[in-house]
């Protein structure tokens, strides 16, 4: 069942411990009247402060244009929970369907930029594109996280892996190894 | 404990199937006598084929080097077994260990590259860097997938995923949606 989550401000230099792991994600977008949402697993975390995360988005994707034009996008981060809502959105297109009402997730508004949150994600990642010189080319971004919000429980959400072929690993047990690392790579 | 995993040849336009969910990597990596080893977790696949995979790697790490001048490298995916080993790398410097010999790791022969694999990690992709735009910039390498090869078992192998501060997440249960998904987007 979807959950609704509140979310409290949370570190933009802490993005890491939510996208690191590599859970697939939902990018929301907006550009005039139009919104979408895609699911989007190729990202990384580029830097820490500013909080940068870099990812591809196809130029084929309807989202492209929104996120380009408009500069910002919102990652949100589903749960297992919304598993078949991640499949639906990545396996239709924003040119057809209004994907906040075909798959029922509700648009939230964002606190920094225009582009809406999902209330259904557990976390959302507010961004502005700063860097597009790796579009033409790869359809790369860089985008700053300019503002985060996170749910506090749990600490460690169930995340979604994409493994490719329709596939999806689920996120695992919890393991500290805490005591072995170098104070300084500690938060 | 340790395995020691038979590895066979990969098809590289589909190493997104053990990238693309996000585990934490291990880089090795040569430039004439000198040989290292690093721990990666901020990695994205950017393209089936060529099959490119971008990276960042901080200029602090003593691999930057190696890869930069060596234009080349080996990720290496390890499984839990080697969590130890994982943690290890990361918390020491190649300027003062040697990592192969202090973390118990036997570097093989690569069949491409000139940097070393390592025989007790279950899959390997050979690379070689395509594009440095981004390292002055962000520490981002472009690298491409020039060969890889990975154990036939486990299919899933037992990742593990960096969240920060010390804490690691373990893969979990996997779930296919193959049904559900467009034909054009299956292998």
């Amino acid at each position: 069942m979807k959950g609704r989550f509140q979310k409290a401000e949370f570190p933009v230099e802490k993005v890491r411990c939510y996208l690191e792991p590599g859970p697939i994600v939902l990018v929301s977008s907006a550009l005039g009247e139009e919104r979408n949402i895609m699911t989007m697993g190729w990202h990384t975390v580029m830097e820490f402060t500013p909080s940068l995360v870099g990812c591809v988005i196809a130029e084929s994707n309807h989202s492209f244009r929104l996120i380009r034009e408009s500069g910002e996008c919102v990652i949100n981060l589903p749960t297992r929970a919304l598993l078949d809502e991640v499949v639906g959105i990545g396996n239709t297109t924003g040119a057809e369907v209004d994907k906040f009402a075909t798959f029922g997730l509700t648009p939230e508004e964002s606190r920094v930029v225009n582009a809406p949150s999902i209330l259904e994600c557990c976390a959302c990642f507010e961004c502005r594109l700063a860097d597009d010189s790796l579009v033409r080319k790869y359809n790369f971004f860089v985008f700053e996280v300019v503002y985060a919000r996170a749910a506090r429980r749990p600490k460690h959400p169930e995340t979604l892996h994409y493994t490719g072929n329709g596939v999806f690993m689920v996120s695992g047990k919890i393991l500290s190894r805490r005591a072995k690392f170098r104070p300084e790579l500690l938060d």
